[in-house]
């Protein structure tokens, strides 16, 4: 049996998986920062690095920004093909005072592996490479073909993603796409996504006099950008929650009542994901129930803001600017750039007199949803119950993944999202980790999907 | 002609007291930055020593803060005696990179000179200080008793000068009070202020999730503290720039018909006004002219705003926090400790589950009223147009002279506002700057005061 022999050389090459993926956390390949360029690239090179050293053919693509890491094997010509995205980019570490250990030493706590990128994405995407290199070490083929893409620009929206698909469709032609880089449904219960909310990003700059001015000889005279930002940002939300925008929910597809019964069967503690967070209550829009919300609603999120005085004490001023960074969540089939659009009429619409607003939008996708009835599912949800003991229930998830309606659109494929971390792990905050069981139990679950997809 | 010899030193040491002044304005007596604490003593103790040069005696108090310097020259048993007040710490100098030469290092451009404090306060307050040195030097003696209180906490709250002129204020007795730290009225449009706004100072700190989130993972489902702080701050005005706060307008004193037929008799020119700004146009309280709003009613506006992601790129975080630093100019006759108390329970009642608020109040001071038909008024309407050589017009301002009310309330006199400045010397802005002429006309005014005060 390859598929036992695979699982073995796996139960016994734990040490050595975790030590790479230890090294591979070690390096601050932070997308959004200039700074970090070179730290970006090495990431690339040790992701390239360990594909060949599984037995892979494996090359860097250089894109306009970070490049992309290209891998494949493909030595069964009657098999499917399927191809691993993730990436190796990870979010800004700050806060970094309140990391309990540096983000960029790896630090084994509790059963967990704690630094940026543990869960997003570095630690599950290397679970796909290290089942590759134990099929190949251990049987020395798989049972399909495998390609991998592996980007840097996830973090910062994937302005590259899509070129280098498109130029080279051909060469990423497959039958279906693995993606690991959401959650399971919680402890011990693994989980199958089948949709995802998009997103669109912009910066708001508001520019008032051209200076800071006295706020005793100038005030009430002039209108004051923080206030009139505060406005702004009030504007996009009444009293229940509903995002204001015109035109907002017009696209939104609601909820079916089969989704509603599924969402309120999964098991769900209002009470302790509040005392997770530290909140005495969960708050948004009316009407929906809180895993509703965070899946299947869109919203509209002020990410940073900034302006005026930022030091000790207090300082009279009319500041001359200030600015805000949002963020909509889409949810299908809103269109990316149709609330882009509407986001800034509806802004423009409400200036005063004696401001200016420049409006800066960056990379958004769509929602995505998949079809929960495919064989490539079906073959998902046995691998999955293989290698973490328990049959997955079938979720929707509240993050965008924007490769996952390219895929759809450029590829033609659909993706299985097969989330090995957890939503603790503190994705995108201080202290990110990612369970090493998790990480052990998620190389044995990609190492049966070879086998589970090859089957007729 | 005693005042004639004055004035004649004065005149032919002019070179010399802008040498001092530049002494003064070089050091960076920034009271709200406690690395600067030691700055702000040798400011102190500049002026001592210029006080003790001119023939007064003088020293420090030190307070539970910044030092007070306190002078005296009581020669004049039968005369009246003047108090002069001012400061000699300055606000912030930042944004740095907007001043055209560095805020420390005072330079003279077009017949002004450029530095932070230049006319806010040191160069003003430094007025008089010159004017009693060339009576003293020139004559011997002054017309009248003079004492000073040059404090440095001006710009932080005054926290300790009434505590100060309680203590003291047997030494401080005087029959009126001097403080030259207005503005005015425009280009060679001397004006004496009769009226100035009051102020409360807060900040405002929003707790959410006890860390940032994903807001994928977790937007929509929990409250975002940039969102709800913006709501808060939208809800302190309506659309027609009225401010809700429940009772915040039941004791203002509304301007009088003469009032207002005087306040439209100035000129003023409101595209020229807003064209200094770098604005298209003014904005404020519905029903009320730019110079009303500016000096005559309350305001409430946002002075620093900060929360979540602060660097380059898009950021997809929910923050954990954010908060806001607000001040509101008050008018006669309304009570600082009442309006604050009504703004922090608006907020308070607006929160959303998920949100914890804290809310910190600094130093206020209700607005002021003087009496414009007293003897003291009369003699420093003749003593500027004898430094001016122009009347004065009177007028009120919109900025906040803590000190002014605690004369009234403390001392039981009133303060006659000679302001020296203008309203486009950019006080509390990068490049700050101060007239040399205004300068040298300011010292001759003070000195003449001297005189007039003295007549029966």
């Amino acid at each position: 049996m390859s598929l036992e022999s695979v699982q073995q050389y796996l139960q016994s090459h734990q040490q050595e998986a975790v030590e790479q993926l230890q090294e591979l956390l070690r390096i601050p390949s932070i997308s959004a920062d200039s700074r970090h360029r070179a730290d970006v690239h090495r990431a690339a090179e040790f992701v390239r690095d360990r594909l060949q050293a599984a037995g892979c053919t494996a090359e860097l693509v250089e894109t306009a920004g970070h490049p992309i890491v290209y891998g494949e094997w493909l030595g069964a010509p009657d098999a499917p093909t399927a191809l691993v995205y993730g990436h190796y980019d990870v979010q800004p570490p700050d806060p970094l005072d309140e990391w309990a250990s540096p983000p960029f030493e790896p630090t084994i706590r509790d059963g967990h592996i704690f630094a940026r990128g543990a869960t997003d994405d570095k630690g599950q995407m290397f679970t796909h490479i290290k089942s590759v290199d134990a099929w190949l070490q251990a049987v020395g083929k798989l049972p399909v073909n495998v390609k991998f893409v592996i980007e840097g620009e996830e973090e910062v929206g994937s302005d590259n993603l899509d070129r280098f698909l498109t130029a080279q469709r051909e060469r990423c032609r497959c039958d279906v796409a693995v993606v690991s880089d959401t959650a399971q449904y919680g402890p011990e219960l693994p989980a199958i996504t089948y949709g995802l909310r998009g997103i669109i990003a912009c910066e708001v700059k508001l520019q008032g006099p051209k200076q800071d001015l006295h706020s005793g000889v100038f005030g009430g005279a002039v209108a004051n950008p923080i206030n009139v930002l505060a406005q702004l940002i009030a504007s996009l939300h009444d009293t229940e929650g509903r995002i204001q925008i015109p035109g907002f929910y017009d696209d939104v597809l609601e909820l079916t009542a089969e989704e509603r019964k599924d969402f309120a069967a999964l098991p769900f503690d209002e009470q302790e994901f509040c005392e997770s967070l530290g909140i005495n209550g969960a708050s948004g829009e009316a009407g929906f129930t809180t895993l509703e919300r965070r899946w299947a609603r869109p919203t509209c999120d002020v990410n940073g803001i900034t302006g005026g005085y930022q030091g000790e004490g207090p300082k009279t001023i009319v500041p001359a600017r200030a600015s805000a960074k949002i963020t909509c969540r889409l949810v299908p089939d809103q269109d990316a750039h149709k609330v882009l659009a509407s986001l800034e009429a509806w802004l423009r619409q409400q200036l005063p007199p004696g401001i200016e607003l420049t409006f800066k939008s960056f990379h958004g996708c769509p929602a995505v949803l998949c079809d929960r009835n495919s064989p490539y599912m079906a073959a998902a949800r046995r691998a999955v119950a293989t290698g973490f003991g328990r049959e997955p229930v079938l979720i929707r998830e509240g993050g965008s993944i924007p490769v996952v309606a390219s895929f759809k659109q450029i590829l033609g494929v659909d993706t299985l999202l097969l989330g090995w971390g957890q939503n603790t792990d503190n994705l995108h905050s201080p202290n990110e980790r990612f369970s090493l069981e998790a990480f052990h139990q998620g190389t044995q679950a990609s190492a049966a999907l070879w086998a589970e997809l090859a089957k007729p």
